[in-house]
C-alpha cells in the first residue's frame, strides 16, 4: 500500500502464521468512532465481551484482556503467580518457547529448559521424569507452548496435565496458545490449565494488540501471595475493574469492538467446524510438501500442525531468497525461519479467516515459486492437495444428497 | 452476509464476469460522507474525474457519465444520434448483442441483425458485405459488442472500422465495451469509434451504478439534429453542465469518489500490464479447460477472451447444478449461462482486481467441483494452468536477475 511500491492487482496472500486476514465484518465493526471507555456504552460492550470470550477458551473462570501483544501475556502469567527465584520447567519446542524462557530468566526466575531440536512438540514423558525427580516440589510451574509457531508443532496439553496429576505435583500449568487458540482445540478448564496465554492476531482474526490470560482459581490463589513485582500486569486490579465492565487503564477499545464480532463469527461457524477446516488444510499441505519431495520441519506425526507447515529448503538453498521470489512474483507472504532455522525453512500459514480455494492458491504459489526459483521438486503437489480436499468434500456432498 | 446463511470463512471467490471485486483502496475512497453535488468540493472532484476518465477510453473527446447501469448507456448512444425508424446493423455475438437489438426495436428503429451461433465474435467480412449492399446508406450505425459477456468472445473493433472505411460508408460505429474496458485494450479515438458504451462494475473495479458514453465529434454532430425523443440521456445538457464540473441531475457521488481512485490504480499498474495479466489468465484458463477435456464455448481462436471463459458442460449435464455444488462446497460464484446457452455453460470470470494465485484457487475450485459433482474430466487442468503461469513469470524473473 506504500506509494513507493508498484501497484499489485488483487488481494495480497497473507500466508504467514499470523497476523492473519481480518474478516470484513470484523473490519467494519472496528470502523467506528472511538468511544468513552468510562461510559455506559463501553461498559455494556466490555461486559458482554469479557463474558463471551470465555467460550473460546472453554473456561468458566476469568479471562483477562490486556492492551498488549502476546509477549505481555507471558509476563503477566509469571509475575502474577511467581516469587523471585522460583523454579520453572519449560520445554524447548522452538523460538517461542526459547523467548519465554529468556523472559523468565530476565525476571529472575530459574528455568529448567528441556532441550530439543525444534522438530518435535512437548514430550510428556520428559516432563514426567523431571517432576518425579523434583521430590521437594521446587518446580512452581510447567510452561509449555500449545502450538509452537516457529516450527508448526502441536503439543498434547491434556497429556501433560495427566503426567502432572500422575506425579501428584502441585506445579501450575501455563500454556502459550497464541497461535493455537481459535485454530486448534483448547480446553482451559477440562485440561486443567492454570494460565492460558493468547493473542488477538491469529485464530481470533483480529489485529495485533490484545493479549489474554485465562486463569484458573488455583492461579488466582497463587497470585494472592506471589511476591514478584508487578504493575501493569496485575490481575487483581483487572478482575476488580472488570466486575463492573471497566478496566484499570485505557483498554484497546477499537479491537474490543472487533473481538465482539470475531467471537460471534467463530460460533456462527461452530468451533468444531473451525478446527475441522484447519485440520483439512494441514493434511492437504503436508501431502503437497511430501509430493514435492520436500521435508516438513516437524519430524514426528504426533505433533503435526493444523495451523501452519514449516518446510525445510532442499540442498542448502536459502529460504529467504525463495520467499522473496514468491513475494515479488506472486504477491504472497510466507513466514520466515526464525533463529536456529533462519533461512533454512519457510512457513506456510493455513489459519484464520481463509478457505479451501485460498489455500489452494497459496499452494499453487509455492509450487510455481519453486519452478520460478529453479528449485528441484516434483510437480503435482497442488494436485495431491486438491485430491485430499475434494475427497473430504465428496463425503459431505454425498451425505447431503442422501439426506435430501 | 445474510444472517440466514451459515458463516463461511475466508473471502468469497467472485468469479463471475462482473461485477468484480473492488480494491480496498477504492472501497475506502467511497467510505466517505456524502457531499453537496452543487458545491466546490464536488466541482473539483468531478472536473478531475471527467478529465482523467478519458485516458481509460483512450480518447481526447468527451466522456459522459450517467448514474445508470450499462443498459442505459446503450439507450443513450441510440437516442442521442438516431431518428425514429433509422436503420442499424448489429451482429448476434450473444445475449448482450441480442438485448441491445431488442432495445433498438423497442425504440422504433429497424435492425438488420446478422445471425450467429453465439460461439464467435463479429465477422468483419459480413459487416462489409452488408455495407456494400447498402448503396443508399440507409444504415445509420453499426453496433457491435467488443467483448460479448455471455460467451467470452472478443471482437476486433479496429478491423470493423477498417471495413467501414473501405466501403466509404458514413455509418456511425457504436461499441459496447461494458466487459471489455479496463481488461482488454480499447482505443476509442484510434479505432474511430463514435460511441463507446461502458459500465463501472467490470474492469473499472467499481460497484454497478455508473454508465459511460465516450463520444466522437461525429457522434456529437449527429446528436445536434437527431429526432429520437430523449430526456434523461440527453448529451447536450450533460456536456453543458460538465463544462463547469457539474451535472444536470444528481450524480452518483459515492461511486465518483471510487472512480477517481480506480483510474489511478489502473495507471499505477500501467494499462499494458493490466491487459497482459488478463491475457495470461485467459491462456492459463483455456489450457485447463482443454486438459479437463471440456469445450470452450468460443469455437474460433480469433475471438478468445482475456476476460472470461465460457465452458460447455459435457454429456448434457446441467451447468446450474454444477455451479450450485461449487458455490455450496467452495464458496465460489461462477457465471450462469444466459438465454440460448442457459444451463449449458458455466462462465469463469478472470477479470478485474484479482491475481495469479486467486485465479489458480478458482481453477482448483472448478476442478475439485467437477470431482465432487461426479462429472467426467481429466485431472491436471490446474497443473497445466500453473505451468503456463510459471513459464510467463520465469521469463520475467530471469530478465530481472540478468539486469541486476
Amino acid at each position: 500500500m506504500s506509494s513507493n511500491m508498484p501497484r499489485k492487482a488483487g488481494r495480497h496472500f497473507l500466508q504467514i502464521p499470523g497476523p492473519t486476514p481480518i474478516p470484513d465484518r470484523v473490519l467494519r465493526a472496528m470502523d467506528n468512532q472511538v468511544l468513552d471507555h468510562r461510559g455506559p456504552t463501553f461498559q455494556k460492550l466490555a461486559s458482554r465481551v469479557l463474558d463471551k470470550v470465555k467460550t473460546v477458551f472453554k473456561t468458566k473462570s476469568h479471562v483477562i484482556i490486556f492492551p498488549a501483544s502476546g509477549t505481555g501475556a507471558w509476563e503477566a502469567a509469571l509475575v502474577n503467580t511467581m516469587n523471585p527465584g522460583d523454579k520453572l520447567l519449560m520445554f524447548e519446542t522452538g523460538q517461542f518457547a526459547t523467548l519465554w524462557h529468556n523472559m523468565a530468566k530476565r525476571l529472575g526466575m530459574v528455568v529448567d529448559f528441556i532441550p530439543s531440536d525444534w522438530r518435535v512438540g512437548v514430550d510428556p514423558q520428559k516432563i514426567e521424569e523431571k517432576l518425579r525427580e523434583d521430590k521437594n516440589h521446587e518446580i512452581k510451574a510447567v510452561c509449555v507452548v500449545h502450538h509452537e509457531t516457529s516450527g508448526g508443532l502441536l503439543s498434547d496439553v491434556a497429556a501433560i496435565r495427566k503426567v502432572i496429576d500422575a506425579c501428584n505435583h502441585p506445579a501450575l500449568l501455563f500454556v502459550d496458545s497464541v497461535s493455537g487458540l481459535g485454530s486448534a482445540d483448547l480446553r482451559h478448564d477440562e485440561w486443567g490449565i492454570d494460565v492460558t496465554v493468547a493473542g488477538s492476531q491469529k485464530g481470533l482474526m483480529l489485529p495485533p494488540g490484545l493479549a489474554f490470560n485465562a486463569i484458573s482459581a488455583k492461579a488466582i490463589k497463587a497470585s494472592e501471595t506471589a511476591k514478584q513485582p508487578k504493575g501493569y500486569w496485575a490481575w487483581d486490579e483487572m478482575i476488580n475493574a472488570n466486575k463492573s465492565g471497566f478496566f484499570p487503564y485505557t483498554p484497546a477499545t477499537q479491537i474490543l469492538y472487533g473481538l465482539d464480532v470475531a467471537i460471534d463469527l467463530l460460533h456462527e461457524e461452530g468451533l468444531d467446524n473451525v478446527f475441522a477446516r484447519h485440520n483439512r488444510w494441514g493434511v492437504a499441505t503436508r501431502a503437497a510438501v511430501k509430493h514435492w519431495g520436500l521435508e516438513n520441519l516437524c519430524r514426528d506425526e504426533r505433533f503435526v500442525s493444523p495451523v501452519m507447515t514449516a518446510v525445510l529448503m532442499p540442498d542448502g538453498k536459502g529460504a529467504d531468497e525463495f520467499r522473496k521470489i514468491v513475494l515479488d512474483t506472486f504477491d504472497m507472504s510466507l513466514g520466515a525461519g526464525l533463529n536456529k532455522v533462519a533461512d533454512k525453512v519457510f512457513r506456510i500459514g493455513h489459519l484464520g479467516d481463509t478457505n479451501d480455494l485460498t489455500i489452494m492458491g497459496a499452494l499453487a504459489g509455492v509450487e510455481m515459486g519453486l519452478e520460478v526459483a529453479g528449485i528441484k521438486h516434483n510437480k503435482g503437489g497442488v494436485q495431491v492437495a486438491m485430491a485430499s480436499i475434494a475427497a473430504a468434500h465428496q463425503q459431505g456432498h454425498h451425505a447431503r444428497v442422501a439426506a435430501e
